[in-house]
């Protein structure tokens, strides 16, 4: 039997456990995987593209278990009322090769999204940072904000979004959740006096929401909008003035803010910064940029976490998506045995 | 919502519907599917290998439909009661990017494996074929009898395996059902006035199942064991005196029996065949060899049958895979909402 967590189920146990619980929590598995980084299989992403969309199978496995998200990216879809990006993913025993959980991923992309920004800026961010600012407050804005505060203490937020209503939206889904929010008409005044900024945009095309003479010496960039071929968030300038981090290389390249600079631009991979093996921030006036694709091994955690919160619990729904014929050269024999049951 | 076949409901619509029924319609929709071959994306398929196994995702779309297949391989599984193969697939909507359906495929990989062994030798054996050899009685066995039965009106069978018991379950398991089965003690015994010869061994090792002076001019051989890198089941010479026909030369030219062959040794696509393109048979002295290796697009044409049979069915489970948030952008809202109905 495959144990199953559906879209209310996954709800129902983020409140039952508190949204910054688990964001906390799941930072922690993100952690654990990103310091055990070289053990795991890293296949690139196999993508299939349409003229309006692409879907994604990301699997991954540390020699123990096996994941897979299927994703899928279609702009136009909100238009029609429907997601962009849906989700779900599977985790599966290496040692058997048996599936044993699945699991909706709309929701869980987000939390795992937010919980690898704010590992990542827990180990590149000011250690002072008081004050972020968010620059897209979209699908993804309310679990950064709750993420940073839960693991990082960061309670002052200045939104900013081309959408007003965007950002009414995220202000209202903070509101009374210890937030001190500034709402601001530009992406200048949003990243006045932030320590950190976040670019989470969703424009599938190349975009500038930050120029270089806009980003002062000691923040922390966290760049989660830009993450496919043509898609990116920030001016080339900044980037040069800038010390990068990336999951993957390989991937970043093709996907990330990075597809504007020269294939061996230097890149520091962020998981060799979490085992001491390279350094992060070496000064206060460093400019840190955390450019941020998305990769398996992340989508591993976030399920192997959920995984953990749900394995006990009864209310899950069990799937019979496995064929247990008594002989396993009798699969044909199951046929005789459910009719004679019938 | 995602439409769910489980194993039971599978073995139900199998038994509703008539085993021979359910083939014969699978078979019609695998050549269809051949003949529209070209449209399709054919991603080699993505492996996770491990010492004791392969977990692998085979994904493919037509340009509407887009499908991929879970399946691992675990040889050892057996000796622990368990399936060396399980599998289960999905279809999705490719202009949306949203999975609309969930299936159990351990059971639907045998039937479509059948289906395409069977749509190949129709185009490929003799047209006075009566007589089939099938060496290697495991799971696969009695669906490619019953294929061959229901498309071609193949109804002398002659069973061997080099364990007696599967033999013994294939017969008792195909008694009643239209065949004069003839129990054999070597392959040699089995192939004698065969006109078509089945070889679906499970070793994953090179064997030489049958061996160039067993094989007589005339024949189609169906090759299904040979299927992984290192895993054959004919001797070189016997594929060097027939002509040759594969499912997808790339992925052939790895996993099937013409691993044994130079890389540029000349080989036919099936699908070229199906709509003409190329020759088939062209005499009554030719062996030809069908070198399977199961192909996404016969995944994809199998979930695309079952699909076809259940979607009117309201006995099928409704999963909630997908969130569907009223504003797209306030994926967050949905928390609130959910513990508000609480």
């Amino acid at each position: 039997m495959v144990q199953f967590v559906s879209v209310s189920k996954i709800l129902d146990l983020v409140n039952k456990h508190g949204v910054e619980n688990v964001l906390k929590g799941m930072t922690e598995y993100v952690e654990q995987d990103y310091r055990r980084w070289p053990l795991f299989d890293k296949t690139p992403r196999v993508a299939s593209h349409s003229k309006v969309g692409v879907i994604e199978l990301m699997p991954t496995s540390d020699g123990e278990l096996y994941s897979f998200k299927y994703v899928n990216g279609h702009p136009k879809n909100t238009k029609e009322g429907k997601q962009t990006v849906t989700a779900f993913g599977m985790l599966a025993d290496v040692d058997t090769g048996y599936p044993f959980f699945l699991s909706e991923m709309t929701v869980l992309t987000a939390l795992r999204t937010a919980a690898t920004s704010v590992m990542a800026a827990k180990h590149l961010a000011r250690p002072d940072s008081k004050t972020m600012a968010i620059i897209g407050n979209g699908a993804q804005s309310e679990f950064q904000a709750l993420a940073f505060k839960a693991v990082m203490g960061i309670t002052n937020l200045r939104l900013y979004d081309t959408d007003a209503e965007a950002t009414e939206k995220c202000a209202a889904n903070l509101d009374g959740k210890g937030f001190t929010i500034t709402i601001c008409r530009s992406s200048e005044e949003a990243i006045t006096g932030a320590d950190i900024i976040t670019t989470v945009t969703a424009d599938k095309q190349k975009a500038t929401i930050l120029t270089d003479n806009m980003v002062g010496s000691g923040v922390h960039i966290n760049a989660i909008g830009g993450d496919c071929p043509g898609k990116t968030e920030l001016h080339k300038d900044i980037l040069l003035r800038s010390k990068i981090f990336v999951e993957f290389p390989e991937q970043t390249r093709i996907e990330g803010e990075i597809q504007q600079l020269d294939d061996d631009y230097p890149v520091v991979e962020l998981w060799e910064v979490i085992t001491g093996g390279a350094e992060g921030r070496t000064s206060e006036r460093d400019i840190t940029l955390f450019d941020s694709v998305g990769f398996a091994i992340e989508d591993f955690s976030g399920l192997r976490y959920i995984y953990d919160l749900v394995k006990q619990d009864e209310t899950t729904q069990d799937l019979e998506m496995i064929a247990e014929p008594a002989d396993p050269r009798n699969l044909f024999g199951l046929l005789e045995v459910k009719q004679a049951a019938e």
